[in-house]
């Protein structure tokens, strides 16, 4: 199972949220969220292309591994994340491996969805707002193609493979 | 935060079971558990003295990490743990990190509890029975002697700091 996925920068989220509801789309809550990257002790992300990341959302925290991304025109990757209590914890734990913090994001998000495709207005802090769409499944290609049809739909066309965290860092 | 853990070696449960009831304790649960524990990609638990493993139990799942024994008398060390939902996930993600399965130790535990001290009873799948005594604070050596007090009025006085896994390794 991958996570195919888009992302796109989004100048006005309220246009997008007319067009997501024009077409059937509905929202399904918001989140604030703290993500917090770390490095591998002994691998370097940058160059694998892997993330590895503990994420703080309001009522819920979660661990998550990325690997590299698969091909040229998404951001689709291996995923598998787990739900878990207690961040002071896990933070300790993690740090206790060797694995170092290599940078926080804070967003708000809204999550909406249409079908099979989850749709995430995010606001990013120090880097604005986006939108991301995916969807699960096997099947790259396809999942790719819907992803960029609904894009059309929103009026979005200009994409961006980095994740928040590289946008940060460059900047 | 320590863990002051001691453990002992045990012929008959059901002698130690009389005398914690004979002294005011209480059975608070019993669980089948399956610890998975894990090495390190880049570090060598078996000469730091760490551990790190996923426990299952009966109704929910941890990950456990724990620093070197501290002293010479006790099992006593830093631990932290968190409850997580999502085995097989967890497990990937941990493969995924290069944390490699280093053995497994399944066992069924009854847990008693006499006032702050935690008594476990332990039928270890080829090791055979134990008994650990688990008190948590910050004075290492007032809870060392708490525990070996109580160890003493149990009938008990042939301990272990090994660990299972090191004790099943050796086999």
């Amino acid at each position: 199972m991958l996570e195919i996925e888009i992302k796109a920068y989004c100048e006005n989220h309220d246009d997008v949220i007319e067009k997501i509801k024009s077409v059937g789309g509905r929202l399904v809550k918001k989140a604030d969220n703290l993500d917090i990257y770390y490095r591998h002790p002994s691998r370097d992300f940058t160059r694998t292309d892997e993330a590895f990341r503990i994420r703080a959302e309001d009522k819920r925290t979660l661990l998550t591994y990325k690997g590299p991304k698969l091909g040229v025109r998404s951001k689709t990757r291996f995923e598998r994340e787990i739900v878990f209590e207690g961040l002071d914890a896990m933070k300790e734990i993690l740090e206790k491996l060797g694995f170092a913090v290599a940078g926080e994001v804070r967003k708000t998000r809204a999550y909406y969805r249409l079908g099979e495709v989850e749709i995430c207005l995010d606001s990013v802090d120090s880097l604005g707002n986006f939108v991301e769409l995916e969807i699960k499944g096997d099947d790259r290609e396809a999942g790719e193609n819907t992803l960029f049809e609904i894009a059309g739909k929103l009026g979005l066309s200009r994409f961006e493979r980095k994740s928040y965290l590289e946008l940060l860092l460059e900047k």
